[in-house]
C-alpha cells in the first residue's frame, strides 16, 4: 500500500534573496499615521501571530528569506494598506505581483492560513463581493478569456511544464516517487483506463490543450481522435506535433468550440476544460454528449472543483484566468442528470494536484531569469504567487481535483469492477 | 482484467408450474365488453408486441412457462383492468400479488421492457402521480417504516440472504464466480479498505442490519463499533450473534436512531440506511457526522440511488418499503456539501445488486413452501415481484448503487491512491 506523507513545508519562500527587485518600494518617506495604524489593528487582530507577522513600511525587511514561523509580510505603502484591507482576495495579488507586498518565509504556509481564515470568517465586505454572480461565458467570452491564459506563447510553458506531453493539467502520482514527466503520463493512462479505451475508437476531445493527451490516445491506444480548441497557437503547435509523431492520419485538431462539435463517436473526454466553462453551460455540455455518444460510449471530465460553491479567488479571475470557475460535484451534476448518464466513478485526486504544482513550481524558479527576460518581475512575482497559491489552495482543500467517469444510464458495458485501473505495473 | 458479460437471460419466470395458486381468478364468466377492449387497446398500443403480449379472461392462461418471446400477460378480471391502467405502478403488484395479473415468461425481461418504457414515456396521470413530495420520516415514521419490513421475522430472512453475514445489501462480486457468502465478505472488505479502517479504531454504524457488518469490523478489522438500529428483532439477534462471536465487548448494538448518536468516532459508516433517512434530513445527517467525527475521521454512505430523481415505485413504497427514496447524488451532495465534508471517492456497483438479487431469488425459490408456509401465496408472489422487479431495476439503470467515500474538507491524512483497494488476494 503505498503511503504519502509530505508534512515538510515545501520550501517556498516569498522573496529570492540575489534576484534584483526593481518594485521594491519604501515608504516614500511617510511614516504611518493613526488611521494607518488602526486599520492595521483591525487587520491583523484575528491573526495568529506565532505564525503570520504583519509589519508596515516603516519598519525594514527582514533579512532572512528562511521557512521558519512566523511568516513576516511587510505592506511597503499607504495605498497598499487601504487596497489589501478593502478587498485582500483582489488586492493582495496585484500588490505582492509588484513588489508593493513583500512576504518573508513560506508563502505556500501563508497563504493555507490565510485560505483557512477567509473561507472560515469572511467579512461582510467580503460575502459581498463573492455573492456576484458565477459567470457563464459565451463563446465570444470563452475565446477572450482563453485567449488571455493560454496564448501568452508556447516557449513560456515549455519552461516549467512536463517536457514530453506538455500537460497544463493534474498529473496522478501512482508512485509517489515519479517525476512529473512519469506523474502526468501516469495520468493520462490512468484516464485511458477508466475510460477502457479500445484500438480503433473514436474520441471527441474538448480542450486540447498542446495535444500532448490526444497524441498519447492514438499512440498508445490507437484511437481515432477529434480533439477542439479554441486558442489558436495551441491548435498551431497541436498540429505540428502529431506531425512529428507521425499519428497526423488519427488525430485531428479543430480550431473550434468544442460546442460546436458533430459527428458520433466512442468516447468523449475532457481534461481541465470545464473550469472554462461556465457552470450555467453544464447542461448544454451534457446535452451535447448525449448527442455525439454512440450507445454503448462513455467518458471521463477531469476538472478542479470545490466541496462548497464559491466564485473563483478575484485575483485570479482577474489577472490569470478570467471566466474560470471550479464547480462543486453537486453542480457538475447539470452535466449528467438531466441527460440520460450515469456517473460510474468519481476519484478525487487534490493532493495529486498540490504536488504537480510544485513540480512545475521548481522548473519555473530554475528558469525565472528566462521568465523574467520574456516578460518582466511583476510578470515573475504574479505566476509564482498564481502558483504557490494553487499548491496551497490544494493542500487546504479549498479546491479539488475530480474525475468523473460516465456513461448512458442503464448501460450494461460498464467495468464490472475498478480493479483493472489498477493492475499495470505502472 | 475482470470482464462479464450477463447476456443470458436471468431464468425468472413468472408463473411456476406445478404449484398450487389459490388466488388463480377466472373471467367469472363475463367476456370483455366495448369498453373492457378500448381501454385494452389504448394500454396496449405503445407496447413491443414482439417482446410483451397482454391478454384478457377471455383467453386461457398459456401453458408454458419458458423464457421465449413474448411474454404473456393475461389480466384475470376485469376490476384488474382498470386498475392497472389508472396506476400501474401501484396496482400490477397488488395484482399480480393476489393472482388476478398472471405473467407467463421471463418476468425480469417483462419489467425491465415496462421501466424503459414508463422512464420514457410516463402518462400525464403517471407523471402526476410521480410528481408527489419527496418523503421526509420524523423518527416515529421511520420506527414505523423499519418494523414493516425488517421486524417480519429474522427466520424468513435467514431463509434466502447470506448465511455467513445476513447481509440485506448489495453484494460486491470482486470475483464474477463468487458465492453470494464470498461476495458479501467482499463487500465488508471494500468497504473497509476503501476507509482504510485500522484496528482500534472506532467505528458509528448508522443502521446495523442483523449486526453482520459491526461484527465483522470487530473481528477482521479490531475495530471498536457502536451501531444504531430501530428495528427491536435486528437488535435482539444482532447481541446474541455477537455473544456468540466473542466481540460483545468491542460492538455494542444501540436500540436508537443513529440521529441520537453521540460521542467522537473515527469512522462513521452506513451501509444501506440512507435509502430510509428521507432526503430532507440528509443535511442533519452531515451535520451530525460533522459533529461525531474526529478532525482525522472519514466513512462511507453506501445507498442504493438513482441518476435521475423520481419517487419510489408507489407499489414497492406502500407494500414493501413505506417512506424509502432513493437519491440521486446531487440530492446526496446534502450530506457533504453544507457540512465541511470531501467527497473522496464514489463508485457506482449497480450490477453487482443485480446480481446480488439473483441470489436472494435463488435461494427464496429454494425455499419457497418454507416461506409459503410462514405467510401465504400471496406473499410469496408479492416478494417474488419485489426481488425480480429490484433486479430489471438495477439492469435497466432505473436504480443505481453508490458508495461515496468522505472525509473532512482539507483532510491531508486521505489516501494517496487507490490501489490499496485493489492489492489483495481474495
Amino acid at each position: 500500500m503505498v503511503e504519502r506523507s509530505r508534512a515538510a513545508p515545501i520550501g517556498v519562500t516569498g522573496e529570492h534573496t540575489g534576484q534584483a527587485d526593481p518594485h521594491k518600494r519604501t515608504s516614500d518617506g511617510r511614516a504611518p499615521n493613526a488611521l494607518d495604524r488602526w486599520l492595521f489593528r483591525q487587520m491583523t487582530s484575528r491573526l495568529d501571530s506565532s505564525r503570520v507577522r504583519v509589519v508596515l513600511w516603516d519598519e525594514p525587511a527582514p533579512s532572512t528569506t528562511t521557512d521558519s514561523l512566523p511568516v513576516v509580510v511587510r505592506i511597503g505603502d499607504r495605498k497598499a494598506l487601504r487596497r489589501v484591507i478593502l478587498h485582500p482576495n483582489l488586492y493582495f495579488g496585484d500588490l505582492y505581483s509588484t513588489g508593493r507586498i513583500t512576504v518573508h518565509g513560506d508563502l505556500v504556509a501563508l497563504l493555507q492560513a490565510a485560505y483557512k481564515y477567509t473561507a472560515e470568517k469572511p467579512s461582510k465586505l467580503e460575502r459581498l463581493l463573492r455573492g456576484r454572480r458565477i459567470p457563464t461565458p459565451d463563446l465570444a467570452d470563452s475565446r477572450r478569456n482563453i485567449h488571455h491564459h493560454y496564448d501568452l506563447g508556447n516557449d513560456f510553458y515549455e519552461l516549467w511544464l512536463d517536457r514530453e506531453a506538455l500537460q497544463y493539467t493534474c498529473a496522478y502520482y501512482a508512485d509517489p516517487a515519479m517525476t512529473i514527466e512519469q506523474a502526468q503520463q501516469a495520468k493520462m493512462h490512468h484516464v485511458c483506463r477508466k475510460m477502457r479505451l479500445k484500438a480503433g475508437e473514436t474520441v471527441a476531445e474538448a480542450g486540447s490543450g498542446w495535444g500532448g493527451f490526444a497524441i498519447f490516445m492514438a499512440k498508445n491506444y490507437g484511437a481515432k481522435v477529434r480533439s477542439f480548441n479554441i486558442s489558436r497557437e495551441q491548435v498551431a503547435h497541436a498540429r505540428e506535433w502529431a506531425k512529428r509523431e507521425g499519428v497526423a492520419n488519427n488525430v485531428e485538431f479543430v480550431e473550434d468550440d468544442f460546442r460546436n462539435i458533430a459527428g458520433k463517436y466512442d468516447v468523449f473526454v475532457s481534461i481541465g476544460m470545464l473550469e472554462h466553462a461556465g457552470a450555467g453551460n453544464y447542461r448544454d455540455l451534457g446535452k451535447l454528449i448525449d448527442r455525439v455518444l454512440t450507445p454503448e460510449g462513455r467518458g471521463l471530465i477531469h476538472s478542479i472543483g470545490r466541496d462548497r460553491p464559491e466564485p473563483l479567488n478575484a485575483w485570479i479571475d482577474k489577472r490569470i484566468f478570467p471566466g474560470a470557475y471550479p464547480p462543486t460535484l453537486r453542480e457538475m451534476m447539470d452535466i449528467f442528470e438531466p441527460n440520460g448518464l450515469s456517473v460510474l466513478d468519481v476519484e478525487n485526486i487534490r493532493l495529486h494536484y498540490a504536488e504537480t504544482l510544485r513540480g512545475w513550481l521548481e522548473r519555473f524558479e530554475e528558469n525565472v531569469d528566462t521568465v523574467r527576460e520574456m516578460f518582466d518581475e511583476t510578470f515573475v512575482r504574479a505566476w509564482r504567487l498564481y502558483l504557490v497559491g494553487s499548491i496551497a489552495a490544494f493542500l487546504s482543500g479549498k479546491l479539488q481535483l475530480f474525475q468523473v467517469l460516465y456513461a448512458r444510464t442503464g448501460a450494461r458495458n460498464v467495468p464490472w469492477t475498478r480493479a483493472h485501473v489498477y493492475e499495470h505495473g505502472d
